[in-house]
């Protein structure tokens, strides 16, 4: 069965191309207001062509941009799929070497590629997944698995909507698991599931000290300066090996399997070419980690702002009556948000000198993902990929979080499993945006494969 | 001869009063050009006075405000007294109880006082000494010096055209010390001169890494993070204990003598009410010092400003490319500032991690003043001072610098003696800016006290 959705997917393969630009065309921006009939547009775009493969699909408008829910019934595995239909803005115009909207197959050194905003992010992606399903309707008459859709429009500008909607509609659109097309692939030739994102906790707080900013010929010496206070706290936060000082702070913190370790190994990971294009060339972390575990695997402390006193052109001798910082911790494995944010403020307040006090603006935290990466759907998921891209697929981390992978886990109780087929020169958020053709077609095959080898579990 | 001064003085002092009162009411604002008019009226005006009690006095123009400088010619010791002529702006206006350029006594708790800006800082100081002088030529018909005056009207914008002034007229203006009436008195009853300055050195300087902002999710552990980089540098900087770690910092910084240290006991000064004011209580220099010697007598290190990454509102989890500070040192003694700023950027440089650069915006530095009070005139003008105000004048420091003192060493070759009777609450660059009715009449017979015992060493 799964060579006839392939198949279908190549005799197909032009008229997913069209579907692909008419969507792209559509200017959905969701960040900039003028474009709001634009979203309302895509949203239309999207419920239409569902239903024309036999899904119930429906525009769910929210306060702002629309959501897309779209259910096929049916047997198998249930699952919700997501993406999102809004892009970046794209400004600087003058940048683009086509207009953003006109989407074109443009020759490159590694093959063709489509250009337009969005191409990758994230239309390109959610259409992979509906092309694979499109095909499988097409061939068979059904869908191998029991598929809910759930296409934000609203991702690009901090989805406001999406948690009162998911609070909402938890019911409906509950699934087994998730399938999110958002990531991108490890390179070129290796597909990959990202399986690790680290959590994150902030605090954003200032020290105050006089009641108001002093001159320092006239108090230096005498009065406490809040910029010394602050500048001692944030340098005790780390250690000379880059270690973070806090108590417990690493509590929750495991190595990585050695299968995994193997893993990350074998993709020859350049860490002097990743800092070397950002002008860097030492890894500045715990120095008893390389630079990939640094990023994905292991925790982080970084003072992300900080600021007091005069900062202007010129000079002023002043003390300044407060300093403030942001700070941020990164987290992974089943380290405590709120334990970590708990041990900073007593930190911080046990530090303070005499005169000093502490104010702070509250910041929500969130720990780390871990997928479960030992379920069947991961090994069939990983296998379905592999077996496409004739190479190992790879279980990957990634430095940053995915906010909809928390939601989906607070909200509906629920994992995800988030593949993608997105290469780091894509350009997204950026003028020239594209999307690989290889991604688009070879991502669809992807999506049929997985989809068949979870609804054989 | 001396009783016939003071004689004249009271005489006279309802007149003296009168032409304080017609000075004030020149709106003599130096930073804003709107009243440059008014500038070269209140030069024309004081070359008028000066004349009138046979000074040869002229207006000098220079680039800015014109300057005014008199010389009485005669025996004696040659003396340079320096005052200003310019005020500060009077805004907010609506805090002011009385139209500002509309002087009138009021009473006080503390006495009468007169009211309007520039009564104390500088043109009710300055008159002082003018009072004296005239008192000397109607009760002798001479000055008992040789007294070049000299009237900037830039002070309280910077002193654009003091230097090149200085420079061009050397020659003219250089006398055996200067006398400045810009500063105050320790207290109501304790006339004072204020004999020690320290010195400052400053630098203003930039940490650079990574050659763009940085995202903390996708480079967080492994690109290092600049404000981490200056924290640690700028928390070095002082021990525990507010001791200032650059190697040979305190070189050139001798104890305060016995009998200062003495004099400076016997002052009383309360540091709970002084840090109380401001809403500290506790001195946060050295901890093996007073107060009162951490701001007149030791040397300091302050951050007066840093700032690196996101500073706005919200959170961005930015690793910045680079992170700044300014930060400023306050010397004493002999303490050597191109050693210290040498000093500095030795530390600076020694503690940068690898891929990190830093770079300077110059700015100059000037060692501390010590006058030499064991000098005959310091003697003669203490004793002056104590027999007018029947209270032993003293020695006192002061935590900034006062510019005219170095440029008269510098560019004049001449020491200077700072005596004024200004008091704490005069309000000088605030609204409602008072100068006691005392202070300006004991003022002028101090003056009178000490020309006389400056003409006798």
């Amino acid at each position: 069965m799964l060579n006839q959705i392939l198949t279908q997917l190549e005799t197909d393969q032009d008229n997913a191309l069209d579907r692909l630009f008419s969507l792209l065309r559509i200017k959905s921006v969701s960040t900039d207001p003028a474009f709001a009939a634009d979203c309302i547009s895509a949203a239309d775009w999207l419920v239409e062509d569902l239903e024309s493969i036999g899904f119930t699909a429906t525009r769910r408008d929210t306060t702002g941009h629309p959501m897309v829910v779209a259910h096929s019934g049916g047997d198998g595995p249930h699952i919700l799929f997501y993406g999102h239909y809004d892009v970046q803005p794209v400004d600087p115009l003058n940048l683009w070497h086509n207009p953003p909207f006109e989407p074109v197959i443009e020759e490159t050194d590694a093959g063709p590629v489509i250009r337009a905003r969005g191409a990758s992010d994230d239309k390109g992606q959610l259409m992979t997944f509906i092309e694979a399903c499109r095909a499988f309707k097409a061939a068979t008459g059904a869908l191998p698995c029991n598929i809910t859709i759930l296409l934000e429009g609203e991702e690009e500008s901090g989805s406001p909507s999406l948690i009162p909607f998911l609070q909402a509609n938890a019911d409906e659109l509950r699934a087994d698991y998730a399938l999110v097309c958002d990531t991108g692939m490890w390179d070129a030739q290796t597909p990959a599931i990202t399986t690790m994102l680290r959590g994150m906790v902030s605090e954003d707080f200032t020290i105050h000290a006089a009641n108001r900013d002093l001159h320092s010929g006239m108090y230096g010496g005498a009065a406490i300066n809040p910029n010394r206070v602050l500048a001692k706290l944030l340098a005790g936060l780390q250690d000379d090996d880059g270690r973070i000082t806090l108590p417990g702070f690493y509590e929750g913190v495991s190595p990585i399997s050695n299968a995994l370790k193997d893993q990350w190994e074998s993709l020859n990971f350049d860490a002097s070419s990743f800092l070397g294009e950002v002008g860097l060339s030492h890894p500045a972390g715990e120095t008893a980690y390389s630079a990939l575990e640094q990023i994905w695997a292991r925790p982080t402390c970084d003072i992300n702002g900080m600021w007091g006193g005069y900062t202007g052109a010129g000079f002023k001798t002043v003390l300044p009556a407060e300093a403030s910082a942001k700070v941020s911790f990164r987290l992974v494995g089943a380290q405590d948000h709120e334990a970590i944010q708990a041990a900073l403020r007593s930190y911080l307040e046990a530090g303070l000198p005499e005169d000093c006090s502490i104010s702070y603006r509250v910041k929500d935290g969130a720990g780390a993902t871990n997928m479960p990466v030992d379920a069947p759907y991961f090994t069939a998921a990983q296998k379905a990929l592999s077996d496409e891209w004739e190479k190992d697929a790879v279980f990957i981390g990634c430095g940053g979080s995915i906010p909809i992978v928390g939601h989906f886990q607070e909200y509906l109780q629920m994992n995800s499993m988030l593949i993608g087929f997105g290469l780091e020169d894509d350009q997204i958020h950026s003028p020239n945006e594209k999307y690989s053709l290889k991604s688009f077609r070879k991502g669809a095959r992807s999506w049929a494969r997985v989809l068949h080898a979870l609804s054989n579990i």
